[in-house]
């Protein structure tokens, strides 16, 4: 399958990176066509990464995934382009973490609101489905790097379009559990949780670890 | 010990049977000396159980639990008087929860602020522990509801507080992993996972369903 990589930092690295070792096509979109970033990643992951602008990656991808730090997300999807995602998914990894206040950030929306809703809204004909954004970038495609059972959340409109994000969370990156929130609203409850994520992370001092939801 | 439980509700009512059936001497606080609930509560448990205002229930209790709703929760205290409150750890079991715009419910305050962290500044000498309030209220006193492992968590500015109100939720209500997250802005957190246990109770259609964090 084509897929669209939206944002080159380490969270795009890695699911890029991943998709291109299951076999499928890569474009590392950003704002120029010759990150530095991206043309090192592409070079690392040989014939199936290629890389572009955002609205490279956005015509290329028949999946895209939005990797781009929150704050910047609905820039990088106007520049990719309305009409170059008509009718797509796109797998919103990101979260709107504000960090000029300093540490712990805050999140630049929430509560009424969130960043896939933003997402949503602004590109009504995306199927945006949120999801990954809970865990920390290696885990997204590796989760057993925490053992035991552990839960991935998705959130979105489209029901197809979670299913085909099920199955690639599940068969391609090796999730057990997928827990379907419901509609793109549930991106609050998601986005929400980073919080507690980033307390934890200070507690820890690592970020391998999981939310798992018991009953 | 002597307790006193502010708020009439199913959580005080919960914490507040419990704890009596524990064997100590408990004071539910209202608004009113004369409320029925208050009353009828009183009258179910017995010896241990006596009810009153706000302001007799912080003056009998050597340790107090806010069972208010949490919009309401300020005012509360304020009718609990912060003198009859001074040195003493409030668990504050309370989400500000707001209502007024329908289901789900939003935060009255949350992302840059708490609930946790408005009562421990309007009452600066109350040592204000953060907990409990991630769970359903039976599960707050009996978590084997919920089979198999899972995490309660703490926060809070005083550490000896967090310390007696770890062996409270260990010994006396059966929590096995208590998480303490640090000060009382970690509060934020742990009001903000309300969002998501709001949805998946809606999709398990029960509240009998726990955070576990899996590493």
């Amino acid at each position: 399958m084509k897929l669209g990589i939206l944002g080159t930092g380490m969270v795009g690295n890695t699911i890029g990176t991943k998709l291109v070792q299951l076999g499928h096509e890569v474009k590392m979109g950003s704002r120029t066509s010759n990150n530095p970033k991206a043309a090192e990643w592409t070079k690392a992951n040989g014939s199936g990464a290629s890389s572009g602008t955002f609205s490279d990656a956005a015509v290329f991808g028949e999946i895209l995934f939005n990797c781009t730090s929150g704050m910047g997300s609905i820039e990088a999807l106007r520049l990719a382009g309305e009409k170059n995602m008509t009718g797509k998914i796109l797998v919103d990894v990101a979260n709107p973490l504000d960090f000029s206040m300093g540490m712990p950030p805050s999140l630049n929306v929430c509560n009424t609101d969130s960043l896939g809703e933003q997402i949503q809204r602004a590109f009504p004909k995306l199927k945006v489905v949120k999801s990954l954004n809970t865990v920390n970038y290696k885990l997204m495609v590796n989760p057993s790097l925490v053992p035991g059972d552990h839960d991935i959340f998705i959130a979105g409109n489209d029901k197809a379009a979670k299913n085909k994000i099920t199955q690639i969370l599940k068969e391609w990156f090796g999730w057990k559990s997928v827990i379907d929130l419901g509609d793109i609203t549930a991106a609050r409850g998601l986005e929400m949780l980073l919080p507690v994520w980033v307390r934890l992370m200070g507690i820890f001092q690592s970020p391998n670890f999981n939310f798992k939801i018991v009953r």
